[in-house]
């Protein structure tokens, strides 16, 4: 009896014990607090002296870390002296706070000079997401960076590693953004051009060559390779993120494999590849196995793709402890796949399934089907990119603010086409601008509805080019259903479409001539850009709003407010 | 009799007719409105091509001509991607409406991008003014012109002259403003340097010797000497205002004497002179008369004073009709007056008097006199200006909205120094920066009250550097009461003030070493800046900020609000 008792007291502790972890475990989601300063510094990233924008002096931003369910709290101070800033927290969700989406003309207004503003979300999903920018042409001057979102305690990925690693990629230019927006609002047109370097976490090498020391300096340890120091034997776990401004990228690690294990916070079925492709707004986990000749150095290389190339390709050194990490590879870094290789990005894309044991399955129908024809176009002389021929403006009023209040004259209310005659649209003939318009309209999706995205591609205004467009969705995430070749057809294709085991992600590929399906679930109440994650596609009109049941947004913090007609509400 | 009638019914008839021509002129004063657009455009305005801020396409920008009881009405459109603006109108006092004055931090919230804003104000006295960007160091950029105010109709200037002519003398510097704004505050500090250029309506010829021609281009059509063209035998009227962003200048033209007969809007009892010193926020108009050899051209040229100059000197061409405009003159340009001689700047600023039959005699006695020591000073290791070692910032809500809607916590309530121990300063020595502390306080004054402005130089951080300031008061004209050298005696040197015929103006310079003495009526309810107009001394601290008979100031605009603390009015 005794015996029984003690053996029940026991196993009553344990339980106890257990209990107590357990709410520890819960108890565990907590508030992570930042403060953040946004400023102008010079830096020489690529070896090239410029103006950077930083957070605490950083350029790339520093890695909010957090674990699932934490809060996210970050002050932000703008002393960017005559600029404004909005900071999207890429891949996170924002259920229930759609006002802490950062996006200027949506959600918020920019945060002035001298003003500080509290950004305020729940990171309810681990995985491996970015911040950056959302305002002008700013992210281009380097106001991004990572957030990882680990698992809670005790519970685990479903792969294993030894070590987390961060990369951050992006593209660099010299001019800075006000030169750029000039160049890309006037007539005649003045494209951006390919980025002066490619950088990874930060660091480029333009050739200083012919210029002064004070202005390029290639010695100047600002802009010495990164390195990713490896232990013999190890696996490493690369969260891998793309913030360039516009190139898309292959990445890879000289003669070592990497194992695709999650895309945009989502566990993908793993499978190997040699180079990573790559786009801007998305996020990869890779695994590699520090498993070669470890009495040298390798190197760590990402090369434009998608376009033709005319940056040099950037380089990282993957160093083997106790290697001099500067010391570099005895060989010569590896091109990288070419440019135009679309078939073999096309198959990476579509290799990218949900991983078995996480699926999440698509509803099998859609209640709204809209077709989105990507062109280029010209509307009154200025070269604007445009969805159905509809090149889209946000307006100086957060829409957010706009359609909860039930203000009107903020923007166009006749809906924008759902369609544009895809059916009889030549994809492959340059596009003759027929009805281009700019506008302010938006779509109004009802909630709860499934809506399927078919991203079509097609000529842009050059004869035989057709761009990549990397599509971003704030708020959710997709189904990717499909990618294919030329032009979608809606009876046909539809049948072809991965309902089994697609993967969800936030931003995707739409390749050169091709088509790509998504499908998503309009159940976050706010208001939500989907756009091109090219900057200055973006820029020039490459969006649509989704508006979803804002009738059930709650109160908005009145720090979103002061701009545009917002003003209509101050009564001193 | 039928005479007698007939010619009381001439002189009634005459009444008539001279009782409508009065209310025909008093009905003249009219509105006048303008659509501005204000965005960034490649400029080469001394052939370097860079980015500069214009009005409608224009750096500078258009000149306002009004007629003296004018409204005017600027709807200014902000199109600079993610940079504000606010634009002052230098020299309009705003009576009535000081919500209009422009400045970002005191009257307004600065205009987002894609916002437009509406000045509106009236140009109740006739003369030379100016508007120029209010914020940050925007203006450096090119955001400025001129104000012409002229009589009504039937009412005459004290002086004859043919015609009319605008010159805009200014500064240019290479960098961006974000490049300056960065070095200015930063540790190590990185002064701006002299500028790049002197510019004459908007150009200048820097020189592009080792610079590629898509960079800089001496045979650029934007950067050719602006002309003058004048009628032998004529006699012209030159507006002349300095919009610096730090040069002092002299200003002369080849052979020509030049007659001094309005300062700031006010008539000056005419002196002549061969070369004009003017300080960034003046105003002069000189008269001309072409009466020189017409078979040639002549220089006109400016050059700088006050600092050691490291910047060529700025030409124009004085072109005699018919003389082709870009035959250069045969002779060299005349040098200019040497930039050290202290005495002969301080000798034209004693010069100008108020005109006979137009004095405004000051009050005899002051209510307050407020000294402010002039000084350089480290603050936590960054480089400021200071007054009484206080070198003030502005808030990011504005301080006419603060004040007259009784919000806290926006500005430091504790008043800053009236005096600084002045008696014991010396201001031969290098500045040790005792005490030296930043604050957001602000002067009240009582309305109606006489204010006199002690301006007292020093020594800066550099032994044996005494800056000149240019002073601007918003909002008032003040009476300039005297110059002197060395430490101002508060006994003695009040006995030499000029209460005879002071010259009101509303920019004067304090002089290496030396000091200023003014007096003003603070019978303008509202909230003036009173700011060294050297663009980087006021963006480091050298400003201060009073505050008079806010209560009876009417309602502000709802587009003045919207940042800062006045979003807490926000009530949706």
């Amino acid at each position: 009896m005794v015996g029984i008792l003690r053996i029940l007291s026991f196993i009553l502790l344990l339980t106890c014990i257990f209990v107590s972890l357990s709410v520890g475990l819960a108890a565990a989601a907590r508030d992570r607090k930042f403060t953040w300063e946004i400023s102008y510094q010079h830096k020489s990233l690529d070896c090239y002296k410029k103006l950077a924008v930083a957070i605490n002096g950083l350029t790339p931003g520093p890695t909010i870390s957090a674990e699932q369910g934490d809060r996210i709290i970050v002050n932000v101070t703008n002393n960017l002296f005559m600029e404004n800033v909005a900071i999207h927290w890429h891949g996170i969700r924002q259920r229930g706070t759609p006002w802490s989406d950062g996006t200027d003309g949506v959600s918020q207004c920019a945060i002035m000079p001298g003003e500080t503003y509290t950004y305020e979300f729940v990171v309810d999903r681990a995985g491996t997401f970015m911040y950056h920018s959302h305002y002008g042409l700013q992210r281009e001057a380097g106001l991004y960076g990572l957030i990882t979102v680990s698992l809670p305690v005790g519970v685990s990925e479903p792969f294993s590693y030894d070590f987390d690693r961060e990369i951050i990629l992006s593209d660099w230019y010299h001019n800075t953004t006000y030169e750029t927006a000039t160049d890309l609002a006037s007539i005649p047109f003045l494209w951006v051009g390919e980025p002066q370097s490619l950088l990874i976490n930060g660091r480029g090498n333009y050739s200083c060559s012919g210029l002064a020391a004070s202005v390029c300096n290639s010695t100047n340890p600002e802009c010495l390779p990164s390195n990713l120091t490896v232990i013999s034997g190890k696996t490493y776990r690369l969260r891998i993120a793309s913030l360039t401004s516009l190139s898309a990228l292959s990445f890879q690690i000289e003669d070592h494999e990497m194992t695709v294990v999650e895309a945009d916070g989502h566990y993908v079925e793993p499978f190997v590849v040699n180079n990573l492709y790559i786009y801007s707004g998305e996020t990869y986990s890779v695994l590699v196995t520090a498993n070669q000749n470890s009495s040298r150095n390798y190197w760590t290389t990402i090369n434009v793709v998608s376009r033709q190339p005319n940056t040099p390709n950037g380089i990282a050194i993957f160093n083997y402890d106790p290697i001099d990490y500067q010391k570099l590879p005895p060989t010569n870094p590896p091109p990288g796949p070419l440019w135009n290789d679309t078939k073999s990005q096309v198959n990476q894309s579509r290799a990218i399934k949900a991983r078995q044991g996480f699926i999440v399955t698509p509803p099998k129908k859609p209640d709204r089907v809209i077709v989105l024809l990507n062109t280029q176009n010209t509307i009154d002389g200025y070269v604007r990119w445009s969805l159905n021929n509809v090149s889209h403006t946000l307006p100086s009023t957060p829409l957010l603010i706009a359609i909860k209040e039930n203000m009107t004259g903020v923007f166009d209310p006749n809906p924008p086409p759902d369609d544009n005659d895809s059916a009889n649209y030549d994809i492959y003939s340059v596009a003759n601008n027929t009805n281009s318009v700019s506008s302010s309209s938006i779509y109004r999706l009802q909630f709860n509805s499934t809506v399927d995205i078919i991203l079509q591609n097609a000529n842009t205004m050059t004869a035989n080019v057709s761009e990549s467009h990397p599509w971003h969705l704030h708020g959710h995430d997709f189904w990717v259903l499909g990618y294919g070749e030329g032009k979608f057809n809606l009876s046909r294709d539809t049948e072809t479409y991965n309902l089994a085991d697609p993967i969800m992600k936030n931003t995707v590929p739409l390749h050169p001539y091709g088509w790509t399906a998504l499908r998503f679930k309009a159940d976050n109440p706010g208001v939500w850009l989907f756009h091109c994650h090219i900057e200055a596609h973006f820029f020039l009109g490459m969006l649509v709003v989704f508006e979803s049941g804002v009738e059930q947004v709650g109160d908005i913090p009145l720090s979103n407010y002061g701009c545009g007609q917002t003003k209509s509400f101050i009564k001193p």
